[in-house]
């Protein structure tokens, strides 16, 4: 079972009124600084403050009717996500949460009414969790990513994007963890504007989809190490056939380089982001000169963060 | 010299291409939380981080064609401001600046291209620092708030909010330190909507603007004691009888409630804002059962606050 761009529109239609279209952003202030035209577009201020709610409603719209509860394992923002959506189909939901999942990430998860299982931060541990949850009849699985349904509801976000903007842009810079974001964006840009660059973006400290990418082969790795918790994930199956068929690079940047990108983003632009969220924005920034003079979207993928933990705090 | 609706009008058409037409914000979550409407009109999301660009931008417009250069007193957002509106009609801008003023205004000042001149944080110092400066043949002073030219632009703000809302507010909560903002947002408000209710909100750290209103008597104090250095100048004159014809109340709250309702807008509305930039929101809260099933707008006023100083941290 494929993604194509009919999927994504039909996720749009279905999640329309679920979900907010976000408004894009731009900053003269940080287009001068860089030399280029920045398009954000502003899942932070989406429903429950990232674009998973866009994946977990279309798949939630798309299950069974007999379907009694659901269940998955997630860093934070797709456990609210589903929470949300599971809300407001009137299904009970149930979230397998990483010990290190950051604090407010947990409250909105409980906020939204779903019933938390803590587990090891490993992708072993969460699955297995999962796998209990799936014991009770009736309950069905929404994964974090690595689904159809998901990507093609992820692939609303670029979608929206690319009908905002007056222009076409030139490149679109998607941040990687789990790759539903930049799979499905990527179908949806990529059949919107054929000639359109596609560049995921990644921490170097949970660069699999870049090793998976070059290599062709794909990497699942152990023990990630950034303070992106969002980009933790290992690259999905559906997810990394999709990349290597519509993506033109993945690009890594340092802890340092996501830093700065975050700082930028709350001083010129008044926004409150997630470290994912900054990842584009650091490519963006290590590799100006590849863009000089371009018109360049890009996600800010989420703001849920621990306002007491801010890298410069 | 007074100011009356057709100077706000004309002060809007005057600045229009210079500022934003910042967008008003909702928030279902706090709405829920609070019990009433609560309709945000985003001013860190203006030129320079704050409503000040709008004063300073109508009151640089309308000085005389033999002006040669600019200066100011300011705790950072009117100096940010004018340096701006000077450089659109390229002027030199200088700002007297008290040594307390956060880092990041002092910066914006700077990147603006106005010169700076510390002075000790009171009101003695900053206007002895600027009648020095004015010495300087040619400089004209473009007071912070205490001028009709000032009180007209930040009555923009409020004649935007108002044109923005599809239904009539009930009531406009408006922060007030030297009360720029406060009387041109009442006189705006008052005119489109004789009935509104409109409330100047003030830290009680720094409640010259109750104290003057309640007692019918300007009081200037001299120590104030509040984060919101936004707020803390002395109540202008000009400010406080526009203040006495036009508007309800003056609620006040205490610093707790100001990193409450930051930290709300942060954490729920994803917006960077400075402290004097909650103080309407924590109004909002404190007085909860006044607003009732109310409409409510209010401002947020700014988004200039050093990142690594954020209450909570």
């Amino acid at each position: 079972m494929s993604v194509e761009f009919t999927d994504v529109e039909a996720a749009a239609q279905r999640i329309n009124g679920l979900v907010h279209a976000t408004p894009v952003m731009r900053s003269v202030l940080i287009d001068t600084e860089l030399g280029f035209e920045l398009h954000f577009k502003c899942e932070q201020l989406q429903k429950t403050g990232s674009f998973k709610a866009r994946g977990a409603c279309n798949a939630v719209a798309l299950l069974a009717d007999q379907t009694r509860a659901v269940a998955t394992h997630s860093s934070g923002n797709h456990g609210a996500a589903l929470a949300y959506a599971a809300k407001r189909r009137q299904l009970p939901a149930s979230v397998v949460m990483p010990s290190n999942a950051p604090n407010c990430k947990k409250i909105a998860v409980a906020a939204y009414g779903a019933s938390i299982y803590e587990c090891e931060p490993n992708l072993t541990a969460r699955e297995a969790g999962l796998a209990e949850l799936l014991e009770q009849a009736g309950t069905a699985a929404v994964p974090p990513y690595d689904h159809p349904h998901i990507i093609a509801g992820q692939g609303t976000t670029a979608l929206e994007l690319l009908q905002q903007c007056e222009q076409p842009l030139d490149t679109l810079l998607l941040p990687v963890g789990g790759g539903g974001l930049l799979a499905g964006g990527a179908i949806a840009a990529r059949h919107l504007n054929p000639s359109i660059e596609i560049i995921g973006c990644e921490p170097a400290g949970a660069d699999d989809a870049k090793r998976s990418f070059d290599s062709g082969q794909r990497i699942t790795q152990q023990s990630p190490n950034t303070m992106a918790d969002g980009l933790r994930a290992v690259l999905g199956v559906h997810n990394f056939a999709l990349i290597r068929s519509h993506v033109d690079d993945i690009l890594t940047v340092s802890e340092t380089a996501i830093v700065e990108a975050m700082a930028m983003v709350y001083s010129r632009m008044k926004q409150v982001i997630e470290p994912s969220a900054a990842v584009s924005l650091a490519v963006a920034m290590q590799y100006r000169q590849r863009f000089a003079g371009k018109s360049v979207g890009l996600v800010l993928s989420g703001g849920n963060i621990d306002l007491d933990k801010l890298p410069w705090s």
